[in-house]
């Protein structure tokens, strides 16, 4: 077991990496401990989830809302738990975003710890202290910043992941190759994913050096005034596609990046953007997707990261180096269609 | 005009006393500003409130849910409204304990500040960052801790407030008396709310006083991990049984600090019980209530001020000082019924 504590300028968190999940125990020390996890992961881990006390949510991002966090509120009333208890949250980015969101609200909060599941949530979904939930088609639109206690990584809960969540994952893993780290880039072409899945070293060296890019970027700007932003690179239509079209988050991403990444080469002569489409091909993500524009135009509008008339786009210079570039709603249209295949 | 800003460990807020609502536009600084109030005060207040972009809540304490909350979150994102527009509550402590809640999780964070329009929101509501909903009969369950970025006061809102509501409001004023000024308890016994009502000069000093006394005891103890709890005098029973038998807060507050001031004389000889039940009633509010004492126990077992068995009374030493005593929830009940009258 590697353990890194972070300090955060709002709290620290302690990252436990190649642990094993029955150390939770430890790290409750004491405390009452209550788990929230998904039907999926629950019933893929029932041995050992079954001898939690533990709240199951409904699977999939559809649950992300307010009604599924309204029910869990409920649940933890009628179990009467208290400002000691502490909360873990055990599965993806939806029931870690759930589980941060309604620790942070619950009794004006209470602690909350999240052991990920799956590779976008080791990665990224579970890092950074972020949480929230969709409202009708938007995504995150409510929720807060605030870190958890720990993160607890075990990667025997990789074994009953679905391929298809592999894939989902990497188009983060990706993402941060491309806008961090030009050697992660050159290194993820020289493999491929079926290799990753079956050597423990590699994938627990990739997903340390991932959380860590992630971690960093956080650290030095927990509340998004500046390169945390970097991080939203093939976000910005990559959410306003996702819940249109009910993609995979990994792939609305994916779709996202390539995208962004030709608006790249018309604003600021970024000249990779085969090689960016090579590799999520080679990772098995779509690259292309058929689409209203219009509609994903006026769901942008929505998007957090537009600040009055004007949004701030993620675009590259080069390989493992990003910018941020004000770009006026109106004019987004245009640049869309340009950037279309 | 006064103006105080204050440093608390999360962020600063302007206090703006002896002020004018038409101020919110200077405050505004340019920003897009959407106004949170209620049905009552926009009534009320037409004339100044229908300049303004409102967003306009049913009023009351039964409106103080998740369910309001969601509406309001709705209009937010109908208006689209982004993370620079500031919204600003105007109200009692119901709209500005949603406007700080909705203002903590939209966009996950945006800026707020409060007019206060009721005396009870101008001593301590609207005072102290603490915001959230009621789920059942459970007050505050869900919410955060966020300061404001300034409060607003223009006594001139308090023209058309119901007599009931400046009582209501001197349940607070009269507990800040007792935990921690023994002068203003003297200086309160020697006048009557009529007075108070007419001399403009009196409840300026009066509301100043009392809002200093909230903004000390938090400024030192923001996240209530000590002398911030002294707040809570009255309020262990008072929320038992405020939603249980539908009162004005004041009212069960009123009832519950008297049961307290019994507890301290039983505990550790409080001697002032009796002044404290003249001063109330010379305040018109009510001194004792029937009640389910059992169902009041139960409602003890959510209060957010207990920790596994046991609860933190808060009790009076003598007038002006205030402890904080453990009490074993199973001790309560015999407790209790000694107390009763």
């Amino acid at each position: 077991m590697i353990k890194k504590r972070i300090a955060f300028s709002s709290g620290k968190t302690d990252f436990y990496f190649d642990a094993f999940l029955i150390d939770l125990l430890l790290l409750a020390n004491g405390r009452r401990l209550i788990v929230l996890t998904d039907t999926n992961v629950f019933e893929a881990h029932k041995r050992k989830l079954g001898k939690l006390e533990c709240m199951v949510i409904p699977a999939g991002e559809a649950n992300k809302t307010q009604a599924t966090v309204d029910k869990v509120i409920g649940e933890l009333v009628t179990k009467q738990a208290d400002r000691s208890t502490l909360l873990v949250g055990i599965g993806g980015g939806v029931v870690t975003d759930i589980a941060g969101y309604v620790a942070a609200i619950y009794m004006r909060g209470i602690s909350v710890g999240f052991v990920p599941t799956t590779i976008l949530a080791m990665v990224d979904a579970a890092i950074g202290g972020k949480n929230g939930v969709d409202v009708g088609i938007y995504k995150n639109i409510v929720g807060t910043i605030r870190q958890p206690e720990f993160l607890l990584y075990d990667y025997l809960l990789l074994k009953t992941l679905p391929h298809e969540e592999w894939v989902n994952g990497f188009a983060e893993v990706i993402k941060h190759a491309v806008i961090k780290d030009a050697a992660m880039f050159t290194m993820l072409s020289q493999t491929k994913l079926t290799i990753i899945k079956r050597d423990k070293v590699l994938l627990h060296k990739l997903v340390m050096c991932n959380a860590m890019i992630k971690i960093k970027i956080v650290q030095l700007d927990e509340f998004e005034k500046g390169d945390r932003k970097l991080l939203n690179f093939g976000h910005t239509l990559g959410h306003a596609i996702e819940n249109m079209l009910s993609l995979p988050h990994g792939h609305a991403i994916s779709i996202g990046m390539v995208y962004a990444a030709h608006l790249s080469s018309q604003l600021v002569g970024f000249k990779k953007t085969m090689d960016l489409i090579q590799l999520l091909e080679q990772y098995e993500l779509p690259t292309h997707a058929f689409f209203d524009k219009m509609q994903a135009i006026a769901n942008l509008a929505m998007d957090k990261k537009r600040l009055k008339d004007t949004l701030h786009f993620v675009l590259l210079q080069k390989l493992g180096k990003a910018i941020i570039m004000p770009i006026a709603v109106n004019d987004l249209e245009e640049k869309i269609q340009q950037a279309s295949l």
